[in-house]
């Protein structure tokens, strides 16, 4: 039993550090960067409001579990902004390489058992295959929308984006689970875009 | 469907606020205070990571979904640290009165269906009465004690406070939901006490 609390409470003060790998976003009132640990919190609250949004296919459990643990490779990979290097950082084959790496250290801290459950949903959420993890990336995408949305730009101004970008970085992959979300979120950023001429 | 959107968005922008609740407790690196919202992160993570040390009667699933709820009151209320004035101010009828009107302003904030189950939830947290709600209660007072001791005493120093009170504030209540759990970060934080004279 204490060689199991020794090994769980491991995993759990290393997913600490999780809450100073900083994101591109800004929290509400623009005081500071957001981290990936409060990120993760906010997708999991959006789990469990939004899951009325989702198709039947959809677990919503395992949603929340997806998003709440989505985001520890970046202890080690840090957090790689969906519109730095133009969009191309994201999803770079050696980034994927580092985050798979970093994902078999960190939830091997873990007895076997949690280990083995954590990875198989941390790929699945990677893969992005299955109803599940595509409703919880639609999440991960429209957050920090709404965030810039309420900071009064963010990195949208900080990367120079146009409403065409975000469509096609982010827009997309939300409308892929959360379609009439998407339509929602559209129609309440597009007059930003649009007054600065990149509508 | 929209303005069933409009009231679950309005919720998670408002829940945004959690981020800038700063609490006693500093980060592992000693940065800054933690905040409220990745605090409910750790938590979320922590009830994921401990279930097989809870009892049987234990609903799990709703734990965590107490855990990413509990604290939004303190956007109103703020936090108030376990140790302060003594370890009174905790628990004063005042701010728990305050804290039962936040629950009613921020969760009706949302359609009534969620309104209900997350007040429900919250209540149940609140009143520390049944096996979840108690072994929500364990993880909530468990994770500051670790960050503490991972940043080599923090919040201790700072109220100077002794082991007896950390028992007594902590321990029982952690004790009351994971008993060896409690055992198990007792034999490693009584030294640091020891250490001070205040063992």
């Amino acid at each position: 039993m204490s060689a199991r609390l020794d090994q769980q409470f491991a995993f759990l003060l290393e997913a600490e550090k999780l809450k100073t790998v900083y994101r591109a976003t800004s929290v509400h009132d623009l005081s500071r960067q957001e981290n990936s640990g409060e990120h993760s919190w906010s997708l999991a609250l959006y789990a469990l409001v939004m899951a009325d949004h989702a198709t039947p296919e959809v677990d919503p459990i395992r949603a929340i579990k997806m998003l709440l643990l989505h985001d520890l490779v970046e202890i080690d990979v840090g957090d790689v902004p969906i519109h730095s290097q133009g969009g191309a950082a994201h999803g770079a084959p050696e980034i994927i390489a580092a985050e798979h790496a970093a994902a078999e250290r960190i939830f091997g801290l873990l007895p076997r058992d949690l280990r083995d459950e954590f990875h198989a949903i941390w790929h699945e959420f990677e893969a992005a295959e299955t109803p599940t993890a595509i409703y919880a990336k639609s999440l991960d995408r429209v957050q920090p929308v709404l965030l810039n949305k309420l900071g009064g730009g963010g990195s949208w101004d900080d990367y120079d984006v146009t409403f065409a970008q975000v469509e096609e970085r982010v827009g997309n992959k939300v409308a892929r689970g959360l379609p009439h979300v998407w339509d929602w979120v559209k129609a309440r950023i597009h007059p930003w875009f649009e007054a600065r001429g990149r509508g």
